[in-house]
């Protein structure tokens, strides 16, 4: 999903007589810094940039080993930064990536998006349109550790005058275990479901249900993980910006509690070969989901001069596919199995 | 590709007044065994059948454990035999399957095919349909043996009364090397010019194009292996039936004598850990090349109740993905890089 956002900037930015929204961003940067009064880009980067370090800094912790971090610039305003911390203590694979990119849509992208924004005009031929977003997925080495996958993205179109057209947020966050602690479920689900309650009682079962049903391995019958919330195009249809972006702000600080004890727990519990394969087995399924039923992965893999190192960064280190493989009747694989066919309700 | 065969048949096939063509062979193999004069239907079921059977024969020699053979039928005819050694001495992951299936096509099926296949009736609602084929993929351990991928398929379409309306062949075979020999390259794309030459001097450039183009992981600029031949949809507009038979046949004999020389040469072969790590990046290409770009395990897993395990056994047993994994300059992962990214002739 997160990938969407790093490759929809495929055209080059019209030249336009006033200023981009990229130049008038720089420039504001540079003369007045970034406070509660900036246009919603600015605050958006600014806050993801923080997260981004604090969730890191508190990674690196728990793991004992640093981040790789690739800073990347985009010609024509933004860029990225991508940590990735591979062969850890506690971690395969870790990657937690924000980007944030100015460009101009062409009109068949323009078309898929009024569906969700009417602001959007019609019969403009094409679109200044920025995006900024974190993007997270956990791969813990212990098979009693859940993998995890968070989101946050800020999207936003202007009019030909520079000034904000159509916005919208969207995000979420899953667990994917390969042994299931209903306890783990429980305060997972809970933690989120504490900071969507803070906002909108409707959010968690909505949200909750729409995970449920975007993170499955269809041709499996089978979902990704045990879920989480996921949600998209929340503009001022919904609520205004201010309170939209408080929940996003809710929804990604409450990753850190919602991990950190899960984590804490497992990562060092004893667990065996046979343990260890099963979770390798998972890790295949979950490549399954990116690769042929993520969208976001999807639209970025055939998107022209795609980053697919950052697009990618979402797959586990190692996977495996075992013919025919069945769980043993009864067994903690085969109770994780039931309840990936049959999501339920933790809180 | 051989995942379309299994899964073309998601519709029963309608009740007709006139026996079905799966009833009609029945009859005719059990009152009169398959000869030259039988439908073509029959001797390529029974020809795959003991290619199938010679090749497992011949893999289990080199390997020194045994295939394990599942057979399945269909209930309205037709059915497969699938042969999968894994953790072998040799093979990491070994698949030979051969599937018959007896159904019928729905409509937007039948306007598909009928872009290549004029003889199909373009007003008919349902079309009785007969595929089959024999595909297999193999992985060996050793990082300096290469994966390689085979695929024969035969597909007929019949008219109401029972008899042959439209009917093709398709297939081909490519090789995946972690470590390029160029006399491995060499030997295999010989094999198959000389099968091919037998038959048309025109058929191995032009399929070997045609894989070239085709085996391709467009979001990396990479082609997934070093090719070798692939066709589809070769019917009597190209060459008459016995003529377009006989070239598949010579086809799939030519896999033993390509393949087999290569995995004695390189099966024990000395290698290193990292030699190792690098056949499992390589692995993860091919992961992404099947999940992604596929048209038949993409068809195949959008398919409601497909065999998803036969679809998916040509996965890699392990594949891993490293972040910014670049390999070292002037090293041989890098020219294999190379070699894929620019297509070569090997004869």
């Amino acid at each position: 999903i997160g990938a969407m956002i790093y490759s929809m900037a495929t055209e080059e930015p019209t030249k336009l007589d006033t200023p981009s929204i990229a130049e008038r961003d720089a420039l504001q940067k540079r003369e007045s810094g970034v406070s509660e009064n900036s246009p919603m880009r600015l605050r958006m980067e600014e806050f993801i940039k923080e997260q981004q370090k604090e969730i890191v800094a508190e990674l690196e912790k728990v793991d004992g080993k640093k981040f790789q971090v690739d800073t990347w610039t985009r010609e024509n305003g933004g860029g990225g930064i991508s940590s990735v911390l591979q062969d850890g203590n506690v971690f395969e694979k870790a990657g937690v990536n924000i980007s944030i990119v100015y460009g101009t849509l062409p009109r068949a992208a323009i078309e898929k998006m009024r569906v969700h924004h009417k602001a959007i005009d019609p019969d403009i031929q094409s679109l200044e349109f920025f995006a900024a977003g974190l993007s997270m997925v956990l791969h813990p080495i212990n098979p009693m550790a859940p993998t995890v996958h968070l989101n946050y993205r800020y999207f936003e179109t202007a009019n030909t005058d520079g000034t904000s057209n159509a916005w919208w947020f969207g995000g979420g966050t899953d667990l994917t275990p390969s042994y299931l602690f209903d306890e783990d479920a429980i305060h997972f689900h809970k933690t989120i479901k504490d900071a969507c309650d803070k906002h909108d009682k409707a959010y968690y079962p909505r949200f909750k249900k729409w995970c449920d049903e975007y993170f499955v391995n269809k041709h499996r019958g089978e979902a990704r993980g045990i879920g989480g919330i996921f949600f998209d195009d929340l503009d001022e249809q919904e609520k205004d910006q201010e309170n939209t972006f408080a929940f996003a702000q809710s929804g990604l600080k409450a990753f850190l509690p919602s991990y950190i004890p899960i984590i804490m727990k497992r990562k060092d519990m004893p667990y065996t070969e046979k343990e260890k394969q099963w979770q390798q087995i998972r890790r295949g399924r979950y490549v399954e989901f990116n690769l042929v039923h993520d969208r976001g992965t999807a639209f970025g893999l055939n998107t022209p001069s795609a980053r697919v190192e950052a697009i990618l960064m979402s797959l586990p280190l190692t996977a495996s596919w075992r013919y025919m493989f069945e769980p043993e009747k009864g067994s903690r694989e085969q109770r994780l199995v039931d309840v990936l066919r049959e999501p339920r309700e933790w809180v």
